[in-house]
């Protein structure tokens, strides 16, 4: 099984995947936890490009490129490899972000996202939870957290109010695959509220 | 105008561009003489995670992926501006290096590098020269060069013997845009044969 989770930044999504794969493995179940970009030697590679750096540095085209490079890697290198085995693979971030953040916030490049995806990816989770916050809150929260991979963060409050849109009509568009959940709350109760949706 | 030079690793791609580029700002033309991958700051970083490393550091979908991302960043970072205000650009390696490598001899890939070209770069040299050598020559060269960029060399002779046979049946499809030039001999002797064809 394939899980994912999305949301803005500092919504809560490292917090909760980490829950989840704590509350699957106390039940027995092995569970790969595992991020994007990112996830495999050469994903993370990818990744410092991605997240540091001005936020002028790529264009959404060249964003929507190397994103799916590191998911492309991720899926050959850790994802695949893991659910061939029978494991749980937990992925904090997948597709969904590159439809949220290049195809609807950043461009108007949906199609050329959809495209990309069904050409080099082609998979899609079996469960995707988009946990859902006050971009306000989500911002401020990455600032007390601090550290370099702020790029997407630098975009602004209009820009995380964009995306808490676009994810809210993914989940809209897709309502068995896509669980929307409320973030707010301790991390707990938001936990309790993605074991109940799962 | 946009010209690109191609062929084989050490073949004489990077002097032929140079010779060309001197002869054109002789007689006169802005020339912006370039590289793939690389020719902008974002596609430089890109090129160190392509051109570095083991063989099979990436899969040929990855590398696609990757090259595709350079070269967008190149056409708009560089290639675009330069064309818009009336330069001649040539450019030591351009799409036609991810049809050899990754569309027919690291994998059966034909198809998407394709698909992929359409959908994020769109563009064609005006004119592109394959600078045609015996490969035992080329990797040769490479190896007198020296130097941490050669991941594709590592591949072997056989590799590179599939690429020269891949460089010429691309002159064969595109016999237009594509010119090959016989690469023995001295530079200046294959520089002519560069001016002759352009
Ligand atoms: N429910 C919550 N209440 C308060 N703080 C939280 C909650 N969930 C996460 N945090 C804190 O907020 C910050 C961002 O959370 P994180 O899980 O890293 O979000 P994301 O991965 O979506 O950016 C972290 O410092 C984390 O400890
Ligand atoms: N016609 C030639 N005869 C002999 N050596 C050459 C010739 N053209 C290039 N070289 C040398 O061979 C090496 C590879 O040439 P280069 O232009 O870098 O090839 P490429 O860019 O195709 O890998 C370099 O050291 C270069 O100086
Ligand atoms: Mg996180
Ligand atoms: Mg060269």
């Amino acid at each position: 099984m394939l899980i994912s989770f999305e949301g803005i930044d500092g919504s809560g999504k490292t917090t909760q995947a980490r829950l989840l794969a704590e509350h699957l493995r106390r039940a027995g179940t092995e569970v790969v936890l595992t991020r994007e970009p990112g996830g495999s030697d050469g994903a993370e590679a990818i990744r410092r490009l991605l997240v540091e750096g001005g936020t002028d540095r790529w264009s959404a085209e060249t964003e929507i490129l190397l994103f799916t490079a590191a998911r492309r890697d991720h899926l050959e290198r850790t994802i695949r490899p893991a659910l061939a085995r029978g494991a749980t693979v937990i992925t904090d971030r997948f597709a969904d972000s590159t439809r949220v953040y290049q195809g609807v916030t950043r461009g108007d490049l949906a199609a050329t996202v959809e495209t990309l995806h069904r050409l080099m990816i082609g998979v899609e989770p079996d469960r995707s939870f988009i946990i859902d916050i006050d971009p306000a809150l989500g911002l401020a929260r990455g600032a007390a957290r601090g550290g370099a991979e702020d790029r997407f963060e630098s975009m602004g409050l209009g820009f995380q109010q964009k995306l808490r849109a676009g994810f809210a009509a993914l989940a809209q568009d897709h309502p068995q695959r896509v669980r929307l959940i409320d973030g707010h709350g301790t991390p707990d109760e938001v936990a309790r509220r993605v074991q109940a949706a799962l």
